[in-house]
């Protein structure tokens, strides 16, 4: 039988880097972005189901499962806001891919960066149907490790070439306007989320408080703007103010897991969303004038990881960037295992 | 910070066979079955939930949550029917334990290896509990790739010496004679069914078709027999007449998993059964007289796997036979994700 079977490719850390570096982050994120896309504009075909979440008091770990019928693939991530005051990070996660057809494991990879990048492409895909036309302008709130691929992804993907940031710690905001230094931005740190408001036509929204916070208030928000509200993610952790959400035509990707865990937690079960991929199917109306708010309350779903591990998987092909893991047993004869186990000793 | 962290310690198939042929087969399964039992014990801390499946015309991909507040698992596990005619294990299956007050994982494992291994384990620890007082044979229905590992932790946990083989393939039932020569049984291979039950006190029941099937007929088992079902494990899929079942006393791991997985799919969703942790916990009879008809309806359920990854994480110590793993990305400034993959390019 093909030996490749039984060994399943790893991409490591390291790896990703390297495939990252090798592709130019920027040209990553719009690729990305159109595999994301292409899966949404399907998603009729995919086994959807919200998250499987273990809650504990310190945070979430989470297992997203999905499938096209195809290929199934998955994702372990946690959430774990107090990580980073032992050095550690916030969000880590690995996934993998499947064949459906007989299930085994074809692609295991590290996902902390993978998902930095895929919640990156997913928003400003996302912003290419609800963004005002011609937005050039955008606000960062909330200059963690989010931020800077947000950035990158809405100037590769949308056009964006003026920031905003604001961090309620100075440090973050330095850190990200560093990183973000000759990469074609015109950068403002800003003292105040106000500040950080004037002239956006776009708000990324990117904190990891674990708790009902306010990071933007009603008075903020003007007619026109899309707001991209990436960090109320969980039961308990929302950013915006109710009032903001009133005002919004909101926008989500899988509503049963967002009514959950989104801004929209916030809201009675009934209050009406639009699901994204009917936007991006043309069966429903993105951004219809001017003076609309959208928000696009995301919380990453299954699919987007999906989408991620399919674009990987092919970048793996082209780069060599992986190492072969021997996780499947492979006896000789399948009804077998127990003689393979045996005749190990001899070998 | 502690490197150690970021890697995460993989034991792959060829590190599983030496870690079990270095321990001794028989050693493993019945230290593995104390920690099962154990776990079944403390069976109240553990978060539960029935496992999420994905399913296709070929087959199913499963994933398995737990957690006991301070530890998390989960197993990736296939099952694939028509895979052998392919070459391929019907069952594949990894896991990972992550620590919960952070969320990172600290342990990556074949587990197609270790499950038959637990599989066995279970059955043999739950049998103290069922079996009738002196048993020492047993039938094995379905001589593939659990047979062996049943056969020995029946030996090892409770004291079986004899064995009556029956597979509807003779090669099968040949191939499991060979590799238990030798292991102190006595054997005897039987041309049926029927043949196989005479004499043995203990049948297992472990066949793989995917369909309702009917290996044990009711006239096959007579009083006092306990029986071992493996085989019939997700829906659509049983081994036993439906009057068996109405002549047994039932036992089973979870019901909400066994009510739509196990043989008690046959029945009314009130039909009453006994969860095996009260027996254990003594809080429920076990065997109660020669004459009962005992049956535990075996699905495999998540607290298992927990606990043999527990075990393994506790002998890989031990033997030191694993590989160090690059998996969780490990930027200097928790935030600064972004700033680490730019970095790499300079390295």
């Amino acid at each position: 039988m093909d030996r490749q079977l039984n060994i399943v490719p790893f991409v490591s850390v390291d790896h990703m880097m390297k495939i990252v570096l090798e592709i130019g982050v920027e040209t990553f994120l719009a690729e990305l972005a159109d595999y994301i896309e292409a899966d949404f504009r399907r998603w009729q075909l995919f086994d959807k189901t919200p998250r499987v979440p273990s809650h504990s008091k310190e945070g979430v770990i989470e297992l997203m499962p999905t499938s096209d019928g195809e290929v199934y693939g998955f994702k372990y991530v946690n959430g774990h806001p107090a990580n980073t005051r032992q050095g550690l990070q916030t969000v880590t996660a690995f996934g993998m891919l499947a064949d459906v057809a007989t299930g085994y494991p074809v692609l295991l990879s590290e996902m902390t960066i993978l998902t930095a990048l895929r919640t990156a492409a997913t928003s400003a895909m996302v912003a290419k149907y609800l963004a005002p036309a011609g937005a050039d302008c955008m606000a960062v709130i909330g200059n963690g490790a989010q931020s800077e691929f947000q950035a990158l992804a809405f100037k590769a993907i949308l056009g964006i070439t003026k920031l905003r940031l604001y961090d309620i710690d100075p440090a973050a905001t330095a850190k990200c306007a560093r990183n973000l230094k000759d990469k074609g931005f015109e950068i403002a740190t800003c003292a105040s989320p106000e500040d950080a408001m004037q002239g956006a036509q776009i708000v990324t929204t990117a904190t990891a408080d674990k708790q009902y916070a306010t990071i933007l208030t009603d008075n903020m928000v003007g007619a026109g703007i899309h707001i991209n509200a990436i960090g109320g993610d969980c039961p308990g952790k929302t950013e915006l103010h109710r009032d903001i959400l009133l005002r919004s035509d909101i926008f989500v990707e899988y509503p049963p897991q967002t009514r959950i865990e989104g801004e929209i937690q916030q809201l009675d079960a009934e209050h009406p969303v639009t699901e994204m991929w009917q936007v991006i199917a043309g069966k429903a109306k993105g951004r219809r004038n001017d003076s609309q708010i959208t928000l696009f309350d995301s919380v990453g779903f299954a699919t987007e990881d999906f989408s991620a591990l399919r674009y990987l998987r092919d970048q793996v092909k082209r780069t060599g960037q992986y190492q072969e893991l021997d996780m499947l047993a492979d006896p000789d004869d399948p009804r077998d295992l127990f003689g393979m186990v045996m005749r190990a000793a001899e070998a």
